[in-house]
């Protein structure tokens, strides 16, 4: 039985571990005091359920329940509890409680798991610290280089190989972090970060799949002209021609629904923005993201076509820079089914959507079958001291994370 | 005769009065040292060209030629030598030239001006040292306030009240400034500040009008949500209802040729400014200029219009505040005319055209009959080091001018 109290008060005890004096939220920076402590009383919980745990080389910690046949490969459950500076009490931490409680649940019923078990609480996901996301997961996929955690600083120029070894961790044998067995299958338990369950007021999501971003910079060389002197017709207005690529982003991405895509320009800036001259040289930064690489890139073609179409009608020069250009992640079907098929049977509502934000799990997904499950915050707010979600959905996610762990840890169940 | 050689020395002389180490161009900010030289010289040349010189309580500088009947109204020429920071060497400086060259040609030839005649160099025309323009045409007539001599500061917290003491002029006195005469006609000449003569080919312009200002700052409170995780359909997108505001005051000032509608927004502001966050917080400036006050009002009306419609649609609350509110000056007829009569006879060609600067002139529309001639700047360039006027359209002009003055002294004429 999950239990909504240890729930409960295991929030509660993680909502006061933050770096003092620092205003309202939660202050639990990757590797700073804080996170540490966070780390060691999810350690405990851990141990309180049964769990060996160790660490690797970068810190993150593994959890290990034992299977009737141990040498089968495990079912692995995992989140994060660093947070953003001024974050919220639920980002990562939901996971890391739910996939912990559910093993607490295993351990009262003396639930006899055929394949191993593993709680994995994943370093570093935030990227607020180093500048880049997810990297605990990325050192246990073996993909973080010996090289980017010299290049990785923090704000106070310390490099990601220092602060490892100042935790008495072993950045020097980074490569043995590398996760090297088998996985049965990967769970995530997390806040949306969105407002479509709270739209659609459904209590739960199965995420479809883990959208990845196309990021453009554009930049217009417009004439700086002055306001009052230059007819329309004599100008090379860059903020008219930002205009238009700003709406014709918005309406490349609402071409598609199934799957959707979702286009934003939130960068932008104008010189020398002032009110009595014409926008000169304009930048925008361009972010265009689904679950579809074919809708993506199909997306990011026709904004191309836009900026060259209007920039050219407006004879204003331009250059585009891709910036990045990252693979999405597609939940298998027989997983997101499975998911639903225990939803149904548990009498839960849910939909099926897809996360717009990145996670831990798209680690996972091209190496097992990876399920990810979603419960609504209010409203969609994240990373910010608002972050608030029910404690009912927080211990009905938990419910169908227990399920999925008891079916798929059967030696005779196959995705 | 005018004379080019004159012209060509006293704008290269003009050209090295600048605040020294202060990089490319001409930095002579109002009542600064290179300010006060450069109006110590212009002194020096409207003796030389005869005039009896006088100073008012703000600094203007008077010159006076005696009329046949020297009781008669005066016709009045007169520009400014301030700059901007980094400006040129033709805006303001060409008119006072030629106003001071046309003086100059009537002396040679002994011309009997019936009506006096009066070239006036105008302090402070530019807002680049108090925040505010044309203070010189204020003073003269009547409308700077004490208050405002007070309360106009430089960068360096200096009141213009204590900058006019400091260069021994008479604030406390600056309702004296007022010029209380009956005027018979003013004129100037200026750089046009934009392409309009450059793009038609054509050297000289008679201005029909000086276009004032409408300002409007329009705040939109989008919602700042996650770029990933918030759908098309879910968002309150700052940078989009943006982009259509731009888009509808580019529509609307394009509605009105003759006079025609300019349209700017030319402050452009989105919060967070970051790729992964919709813009939430926007802000713009938008600038609506006309000759015409009908047609300027109706362009600000249909943007009105047009924000509360997109705002409405996209589900946007917003603000606008009505920052200025300026009215045009149309020249009259009578004296566009009369300038155009002096092209056809001189055989040089010409184009009317609205100024959408503003400039000394626009104060004395309402006391005289006033007319003011352009000619073209490279690239449309003003307030630059890059700004440049052809000898032979400063030359030609200020034969406009002169014939203009020979034609207006003469008692028989009427507007």
């Amino acid at each position: 039985m999950i239990s909504p109290e240890r729930l409960t008060a295991q929030l509660a005890h993680l909502n006061k571990i933050s770096a003092p004096d620092m205003g309202p939220g939660i202050h639990r920076l990757a590797f700073t005091d804080s996170d540490w402590q966070a780390r060691g009383y999810l350690m405990q919980l851990m141990e309180d359920a049964g769990l060996t745990v160790q660490e690797d080389a970068f810190g993150n910690v593994i959890g290990h329940r034992t299977g009737a046949d141990d040498s089968l490969p495990a079912v692995m459950l995992g989140s994060h509890a660093d947070s953003v500076p001024s974050g919220g009490n639920y980002d990562g931490i939901v996971g890391i409680l739910a996939a912990i409680e559910t093993i607490r649940s295993l351990q009262q019923d003396c639930f006899k798991n055929e394949h191993p078990l593993e709680v994995v609480l994943f370093m570093c996901e935030e990227s607020s610290r180093f500048g880049a996301a997810t990297l605990g997961s990325r050192a246990m996929r073996g993909t973080l280089t010996p090289d980017e955690l010299h290049r990785f600083t923090d704000k106070d120029g310390h490099s990601l190989y220092e602060i490892l070894q100042s935790r008495s961790l072993r950045p020097e044998d980074i490569a043995s972090a590398k996760y090297a067995k088998p996985l049965k299958a990967f769970f995530e338990v997390h806040i949306e970060q969105g407002r479509v369950l709270e739209h659609s007021r459904i209590p739960l999501g199965i995420v479809t799949g883990i959208a990845a971003p196309t990021r453009l910079r554009v930049h217009l060389h417009g004439s700086a002209d002055h306001s009052g002197a230059t007819p329309m017709a004599l100008r090379h207005d860059g903020s008219c021609a930002a205009a238009e690529i700003i709406l014709a982003v918005e309406h490349a991405a609402t071409l598609h629904s199934d799957p959707p895509v979702v286009g934003t320009v939130g960068i932008l800036r104008v010189h020398p923005c002032a009110m009595n001259v014409i926008p000169g040289e304009t930048e925008l930064g361009i972010d265009i993201r689904s679950i579809s690489s074919a809708a993506k890139a199909e997306t990011v073609r026709i904004v191309y076509a836009s900026i060259r179409a209007i920039c050219q009608k407006r004879s204003i020069p331009y250059d585009i820079e891709e910036i990045s250009n990252e693979t999405p992640v597609i939940m298998k079907p027989a997983v997101t089914d499975f998911l639903a098929g225990l939803c149904h049977t548990q009498g839960k509502n849910f939909i099926k959507l897809p996360s717009g934000a990145g996670h831990d799990a798209m680690h996972w997904a091209d190496y097992a079958p990876t399920g990810m499950l979603f419960i609504p915050c209010r409203d969609g707010i994240s990373h910010n001291p608002a972050e608030s979600a029910e404690r009912n959905d927080i211990v009905s996610v938990t419910e169908i994370l227990e399920q999925a762990v008891r079916t798929a840890t059967k030696q005779s169940f196959e995705f």
